[in-house]
């Protein structure tokens, strides 16, 4: 390469559990062929841990080591800042002081940008570095990168994943072997996909952090995660799973960024993470186990879909690492990608979402109970596509699919379906994917 | 944005065929939108047309277009060339001219790529301005730049990809309504996705062209368009599409790239095209009809895959398009993405590859004919891991799955078995993607 000398580029890194030690060493296996095709040398120069004293996957020199993350940021000989700690503070402040040291930063910390992106962004635009974080979401998958530079001119209309690797796993788990909700998540955590408090993810508050960076990258305007309507697995359940398999339709948490319009010149989004079924067909219905995948429509591209590793050590560390080598190129040359300023989104709530809905319930086998309970659907101008009976007497359970029927029609039936004497228990709701 | 003050760039575009009316209608759409984020204000100064006098789907400003192409490239007005001419010349001229003037250049041209690549990559670094070419493989989808820049440090082992719309929707309709080769074909023809002369398309030259531009991205060293081994569709039977369903597999056209060894340090490479089994689970046995997808497996990200609309105009030009801002970007910063040298490869023969394989072969229909079938397997030392008769009297065939073998064996055996007195006609060859 034309780059004049080679030059070495010091990374401080903040944080060292799984990905911090996939990516140091996997910036060792590949120093030398980086630093062949780019003239830059990188050189792990400090590392802050929280225990020095911890035992560790890899190996760093003497004095690399700290638990002072500040000293990190401030040392003289760290050019680029790799955060991996999670969380919101320190971290905040840890990447407000590199980028006001003008030290570009790559994070993977997708709580902190979602809650506070718009102040970090403004941050390295002003002080011209980058702010990189292709890791937030979906780990080894380009994702941000592509949505931010490739489709920077495409009129995007919507953004549907499955960002959550966790619960995609025990919906495949479900799904194949006919597993119950609580027996799959037991095994996804004897596995180490789920942790023991499995809250974050499988209540969906993974995705939505998710689904606001997707949003504003997508969209370029700010969601913040707080105003992502959210709905989680947990009441999924197995016979909820079969019904779908039957009708043709695979159940995914999916987390939807999408433009339902425009008000007084800002985009009105819609943002959502919710179970959803997926016509089998659709490329997303496809993506198993603790896979991701991220499906974009656009105007003009038509439909793209970006799949890979969500999770994992080294799929993620693949990712930082990508964003390190560009931006000590930036830094090199004198430049940066800048961000932009997010405007404001309006967010449109949940009540106007427009979709086809799957609602099930356990009703009284006797005559007339279909009556009534198609009486409400039409009472709300709820109309239904198809309804099947299942089982008799105890165990009868009516199954609809309506046709497109707007969310707060849905919720007036499912409150006055409840008042019904009829009908046992909750009903179920899944919103459905149409076949389009 | 925080960029100082609206900047004009003057576009000029080669070519204004399918594609370049797209993008000159994309632009017109998304001109405000992408000055308001990027401060730049991108006007399409230039268009060079074979034809002045045609009918054209987008209508330009009065002097606008020209039949000459050089006129565009040194427009003191142009500071950015779009070439979407195809084929070697004049483009090949024209964007020598426009880099040595300084000019960043955009390029959907395969042909040009797989054939004089080289030299126009150290022309753009030696200028250093951008050539930029993500719509010249898999037309919408992000392939190049997650390859070039996410990708930059990972250690791809392999990419396999459907990158030729045409010869995935005859396969598709041969797969799904078991139609005929020929039938299938003249369909594609009748809809406009396969051209009156086809060659190019089913022989895989096409595919052979993007394997060749792949190869180089991902593994940053040069592998001429003739060097690659290149074998097409028309000698796929719907009968060898039947087998391969029943054993579990969809037939693909494959374009694989994939680093085999290293010699004296330079990359040993296997690039080839060829019709494959590709088992049903795997994610590129769902890629159907025109779509592209190009699956990445990497030592460190895992597998990935990138999927969508692989041609048609508008998709094609959302990539131009983004190449276009960020090459004007790049313009204004004073900055490029450099390509880097692009060192030689040492290109593995085809009958050094290592696979398994479906071979199948009409027999005659008596005692002794698999022993002596089986015989030359033997001979040859490739294992067979099952095998079927299908039929009896004339319809008798046989049809094996080696376990892994080589191609040279298999050739071998291929050429003994038209030898047996027993065996009619030729025998099929496919390539089996295992189940890893």
């Amino acid at each position: 390469m034309s780059v004049s000398s080679r030059r070495r580029i010091g990374v401080g890194i903040l944080g060292c559990g799984n990905v911090g030690s996939a990516l140091i060493g996997l910036l060792e296996e590949q120093r030398s062929a980086i630093a062949g095709r780019t003239g830059m040398d990188l050189a792990v120069v400090r590392v802050a841990v929280r225990s020095a004293s911890r035992a560790r996957a890899v190996t760093v020199a003497d004095g690399v080591l700290t638990t002072d993350a500040a000293a990190v940021v401030n040392d003289p000989e760290v050019d680029v800042v790799v955060e991996l700690i999670g969380g919101i503070e320190p971290a905040r402040d840890l990447l407000a002081a590199a980028l006001r040291l003008g030290k570009p930063v790559v994070t993977a910390n997708k709580e902190l940008l979602a809650d506070h992106g718009t102040e970090l962004y403004a941050a390295a635009d002003a002080a011209e570095v980058d702010l990189l974080f292709e890791a937030a979401v979906g780990g080894g998958i380009p994702l941000i990168r592509p949505l931010r530079e490739s489709l920077a001119a495409e009129p995007v209309r919507r953004v549907m994943g499955i960002v959550n690797g966790t619960t995609n796993y025990i919906l495949s788990q479900m799904t194949e072997h006919g597993t119950s909700y609580r027996d799959a998540l037991a095994e996804a955590q004897s596995l180490g996909f789920a942790e023991r408090d499995p809250t974050a993810d499988v209540e969906g508050f993974d995705a939505a952090a998710k689904a606001s960076i997707i949003a504003s990258v997508a969209f370029g305007a700010r969601v913040p995660a707080g105003s992502v309507y959210r709905e989680g697995i947990s009441s999924v359940s197995d016979v909820d799973i079969a019904h779908a398999r039957r009708l043709g339709y695979a159940v995914k948490l999916l987390t939807i960024a999408e433009q339902v319009g425009s008000v007084e010149g800002k985009p009105e989004l819609a943002v959502r993470v919710h179970p959803a079924m997926v016509p089998v067909g659709h490329p997303l219905a496809s993506v198993r186990d603790s896979f991701n995948a991220v499906f974009v429509e656009g105007d003009a591209v038509g439909e793209l879909m970006l799949y890979g590793r969500g999770a994992g050590g080294r799929p993620t560390a693949s990712a930082v690492l990508g964003d390190l080598v560009d931006a000590a190129g930036n830094l090199c040359r004198g430049t940066w990608t800048p961000v932009g300023d997010l405007g404001e989104a309006v967010v449109s709530p949940i009540d106007n979402l427009e979709s086809e809905y799957y609602i099930t319930m356990e009703v009284l086998d006797r005559p007339g109970v279909l009556a009534a309970v198609a009486g409400v659907f039409g009472r709300h101008a709820v109309s239904i596509r198809s309804m099947e009976q299942e089982g008799l007497g105890d165990q009868a359970r009516l199954v609809f699919i309506t046709h497109q029927a707007s969310e707060r029609g849905v919720q007036a039936t499912l409150g006055d379906l409840r008042d019904l004497e009829s009908v046992r228990g909750v009903p179920a709701l899944l919103r459905v994917v149409s076949r389009g």
